[in-house]
Parts: C-alpha cells; sequence; structure tokens
C-alpha cells in the first residue's frame, strides 16, 4: 500500500550510507523544517535533552540509531574497542531523558542483541544492531498502524475529529497514535475534517499537530483549547481521539493536561471520546489515576514563554501541571494495537495487554 | 467605607483642573502602567478605536468624559458654536466602535443633558456636560457594587473562585461585575484564593485580570484555559464568576469564547456557576442564545498575535470566535444590581429588568 500523504520528512530516520541519525528538529517547527544529521554521542544527547527529538517512541528510535551512528565509523578490527565504545555511548545516552520509559527499553534491546552475538566480528556487529534498531522502529510502525486500524472502524467517513497536544507521527516512527486512523482515513478517502486544539503552555497542537496533518493534506483547523466546547456545539465533532502517557489499572487515563477538560465536554455533547494508547502504556500494576504522579512544571512557561513580552505581571503565581487524569468513567474505549478495550476497564484491559 | 485594596489606577478618570480625560492603556498592560490624558477629539477617537479602553461601561465612561475634555477649552462666550462643536465631536466618537451599545448610550445621554438647557451660557452647560458624565460613572460604580453584594451574599469565606476573561474593574467604572464580589470580599476579609483563565487568544485574563486582582492584594493564580477542569477536580473552586455580553429572555448568556466550556466543567463538578449581568445587557426581545450573532475574528490572533514567531503554520485554518453562548440549563443564577434570577429565566428575569 502506498502512503503518499503521510509526512514526508520522517521524525527519525538513518542514513545507512553515512552512517548518520537523522532528526527533524522539532524545537524549529512550524517555522523552519531543519534536517539534523549527526554520529557523534554529545550531539545526539543533546537532540534528545533539549526536546529537538520528543514522544517516547521517538526517543527510543532515535537512541537505538544513534548508538548505530556513534559507531559505525568504529575500526572493524577492534571487536573489544567496539564492545567498550558501544557500553559507553549507551550509558551516556540513557542520561539524557530519565523518566522516557521508552529510551531506557531501547537501549536495553540493543544491548541484548549485541550480547547475543559472542562471536562475531564488529561489520557483523554493526549490521545486527543496525538490523535491531530497524525492527524498533518497524515494530513501532506496525503498532501504530494496528491502533490505527482499530481506531478507523470506529469511524465514518466525512467525520469531524477533534485531538488534543500531540499524539502524531512526529512523536512515533509514522502515523502517531491519535493521528494514525487520519493518516489510513486520508490514505482511504475517508475525508476527515480534524480540529486541534493549540493545546497550551507548550502549543504541541498549533506547532507540532497542524503542521504534520497539514504536511499530509488532512483537513486541519487550529482552534484554541477553550473553543473546544463551541466546535462541539456546533456539530461540527463526531469523536476526540487523544494519546495517553499512561493508563491505570481501572482505565483512568493520564495525559496532557487539559484533556480531562475535552472528555468531559464530548460527555455533555454525547460524542465518544476515545484514548489511544500502545499496551505498553497500560500499568495494570496502577489501580487508579490517583496514584499517577503528576508532573508540575515552571510558571514561567504560562507567564512568558514564547511571547514576543510578557503576557502576565511578572511574579505572578500560575500552576502549571504537564498533565491530568480522564476518568474512565468519560472514556467510551481505550484502543490498543490489540484490540479496543471498553468498560468495565479491569476486565478489558488484562486480556489486551498479556501477549 | 474605605476601599484601599481597590486598583489605584482606574481605567477611566477626568482632571478637572487641566480639563483632560486619563485612561489606563490597556493594550500595555502587564508591562507597562502608562496613563494618558487626553482632550482632543482625534486621540479621543483612536484610544477607543485600538482598545487602549475597553470593557462596554469604560468605554461609554470614556466617551462622556472625552466630550467634556475636548470641550473644556472653548470659548465661554461662544454658545451656539459650543452646541455645533458638541454635534461634532459627539458624531466623531460615535464613529469609533460601531458595535459598543453603552457608547451610543453615553453619548446619547449627555446630547439629552445639553438638549435640557436651552438658555444657559458655555459655563453652566460645560457643568452640566461634567456633572452628566461624573453621574455616568457613579451609576455604573454603584451597579457594579450592588452586583457585588448580591454575589458576596452566595459566597463564603475562604472560597476558591474560578473567573475566565476581565469582567473585572478595567472594563468599567470601579469593581467590574464579576470581579465585584471579589474585591468587596477583599475589603472584608474573605480570603478569598481566585483562579484566573489566561483566555485565549487574546489572553484578558492573564494580562488584565490577573494584573488587577494582584494590584489589589487578592490572591489569584494563573493558569491556561485548559487546566480548568484540574482545577476543580483538586477541589479548590467552590463557585465560577463570569461576565456577560448578552443574556437572552430564557437565560442563554453570551460571553467570552471559552466559558460555555467552563459552565459545562462546573455543572460536572458539581460547582456553581454564576453570571454576573446589569440589567443592561439582559435583552428580553431575544428568546434565546441562537439568536444572538457570535462575532468571527481573525485566524491570525491564534497563529501569531503576542507571540515572538508565528505558533502555528503559516496560511493554516483557524476558527476563532470571540463568544459563545452558555446554555441556561449550565447556569445556577444570574446576577445583577437589581437581584439574583435564578430558572426558570423567562419568569424571573422580566422583573429585575423593570425599572
Amino acid at each position: 500500500m502506498t502512503a503518499p500523504n503521510i509526512l514526508q520528512v520522517e521524525s527519525v530516520a538513518y542514513d545507512e550510507a553515512a552512517g548518520e541519525l537523522i532528526l527533524l528538529d522539532q524545537t524549529l517547527l512550524p517555522n523552519e523544517t531543519r534536517l539534523l544529521r549527526l554520529n557523534s554521542v554529545e550531539p545526539i544527547w543533546e537532540a534528545i535533552y533539549a526536546l529537538r527529538v520528543r514522544g517516547a517512541p521517538a526517543i527510543g528510535i532515535a537512541a537505538a540509531y544513534g548508538l548505530c551512528a556513534v559507531l559505525h565509523a568504529h575500526s572493524d578490527q577492534d571487536v573489544a574497542g567496539f564492545r567498550a565504545a558501544f557500553g559507553a555511548v549507551k550509558e551516556r545516552l540513557a542520561s539524557s531523558r530519565p523518566t522516557a520509559v521508552n529510551l531506557f527499553w531501547a537501549l536495553d534491546r540493543m544491548q541484548g542483541r549485541l550480547d547475543g552475538l559472542v562471536e562475531a566480528p564488529v561489520p557483523a556487529l554493526k549490521r545486527a544492531l543496525l538490523a535491531e534498531a530497524h525492527a524498533i522502529k518497524a515494530a513501532d510502525m506496525r503498532m501504530n498502524r494496528a491502533i490505527g486500524e482499530h481506531a478507523l472502524a470506529l469511524l465514518k467517513p466525512g467525520d469531524g475529529l477533534l485531538t488534543h497536544c500531540n499524539a502524531g507521527q512526529l512523536a512515533t516512527s509514522k502515523y502517531g497514535t491519535a493521528t494514525a486512523p487520519m493518516y489510513l482515513g486520508q490514505e482511504r478517502g475517508y475525508n476527515f475534517k480534524v480540529f486541534a486544539d493549540e493545546t497550551r503552555p507548550l502549543l504541541q497542537g498549533a506547532r507540532l499537530t497542524v503542521f504534520e496533518l497539514s504536511q499530509a493534506g488532512i483537513d486541519v483547523t487550529l482552534i484554541c483549547d477553550n473553543m473546544a466546547s463551541m466546535v462541539m456545539k456546533n456539530g461540527w465533532v463526531q469523536a476526540v481521539l487523544v494519546g495517553c502517557d499512561r493508563v491505570a489499572a481501572n482505565g483512568d487515563a493520564a495525559n496532557k493536561i487539559g484533556t480531562s477538560g475535552v472528555a468531559i465536554l464530548a460527555k455533555h455533547y454525547g460524542i465518544p471520546f476515545y484514548v489511544c494508547a500502545p499496551t505498553s502504556t497500560i500499568d495494570l500494576a496502577c489501580p487508579d489515576g490517583a496514584a499517577i504522579p503528576i508532573e508540575l512544571r515552571q510558571p514561567e512557561e504560562i507567564r512568558s514563554m514564547w511571547y514576543a513580552r510578557p503576557m502576565a505581571p511578572e511574579g505572578v503565581a500560575a500552576y502549571n501541571p504537564a498533565f491530568d487524569v480522564t476518568d474512565h468513567a468519560l472514556i467510551t474505549a481505550i484502543v490498543t494495537e490489540n484490540g479496543v478495550a471498553r468498560a468495565p476497564y479491569t476486565e478489558s484491559l488484562p486480556p489486551l495487554v498479556q501477549p
């Protein structure tokens, strides 16, 4: 199947001939589409640390390809040195974003591949590591595509869709999670009308979601977060699709700040609210949303970030939670790569999470 | 009664000795507190047109004092010339904001005062017009204070209050409407904790409400619009107070975009939602919210206004309604200067509107 409408520029790629990690610098979007070509450890570390690549799946893929890029030029005669260099690069990259679980998962998977090849010469190790990185990316893509297929089955051609923040291709290898059915629908002529919340304070919706969907030729309209109620009241939204950072065993879902409000509006207007989440984000050990810690960020993000001049009095108090928890009672369904879970989630989620 | 905590700088004032209209330039807030002293017609027209003074009551007061300021230096011997000049200034100021009803109302009230003094010499006309302008401002202040008293009776000391946009002192002569009970409560030691939605796209909450409440020593915390759900879920909000641009006969209320979403959240969390509205905003000839026209503004306000650089791809579609309508079923009460109306509004509103 061709995918002509998918964003041509991937967030993470690898140039095999040059041995370079290629990143789309997301901090410059939407004003500049700049590709970074990296093959040494400190610039790769900085790119992850400074959110030039963001989104847990994308970070994991970047770290895996980053290992390949740094080791690409290593001497083919020095097996012991290669293994030592691998360990040093892995350790350094692991320190870039201490909270992103996919980073460690990807690095450990690369380590496992290396450990499994005890007798191999350096060229074979390089080929195996690159194959593993490709496999990590391909698995992410398959998973997102599967989420997209399951979600698409819940939608109709011509539907209006609303999303919040960026659970898009830019945060993953391809397709994204909440955006996956939008891309698949675009391939199949569904003609969705997408409304993207700008998502204050960091504006991932305005800067990233609108960028990638419009690049793909999808009909997308930017709105301020506080306009979602009116757009729904106008009858323009047939489904809400959002991503997810963690799902508790009872179905409570933590996601970007504002998600719970969108869910309440959707319930009020009788619009289905779908959480798109790979099973890796389902935490059955976490009983409910109250057990999910919420990151509080700097007030400065609200008071002056992005602005040419401060937009609130200096020093005024500001409350800036990065995430909120959407009560499971507000969630119509949780869409995973293994299928769709509905209430009661304590019963529907475990079978999807089991391998 | 003293009011030491009220904003020391009024949005509209008049210097009788100098014959000057004094405006606080709201376009520069919160970065600069600059007072404009104006006594000629074009700068006054420009100040209203460019939103240096904003809020329907404040605009009406500014126009009334503006007439006084422009005519202050007029020759005391030339009665016919004075009346002609009055007409010219009035006509020019009336063209500054064609949709603001209070502007015409205030100018017509000044005209009525002038017309009632057929034989008077110029000094008497000047005194009468200034007295009328003072009366317009004083009536606005009394009305706001009465709204504040009625609203305060619905609140308890220590309550957390959430407001949206700026229905504050800056939009009126003093006290504001939705902020009136906050100021009165501050005078009486209520220790309210106020949460102010920043109110995208024009950020009246961040720039104006937070400014005026913090100037008055009121405990105010700035949040992004999408954080209201979490603040309510945290149990920090005991009442929502908002202003209003027009109330229909059935109680549907048009106000700043996002107000209807806040009302839905409040209902979900069981928090009372109060609309503070002078009876002049109640339009009994308008049957319901569907009959209230909604102004659509430029997408550029969302895409790039305020920002140091564009925050969305150039040319992307953006939907930018300036107001939305809150369904009467979501409104706990409508608080006017003449008392508090509750459902059914078709029965409770008319007695309050009758003089």
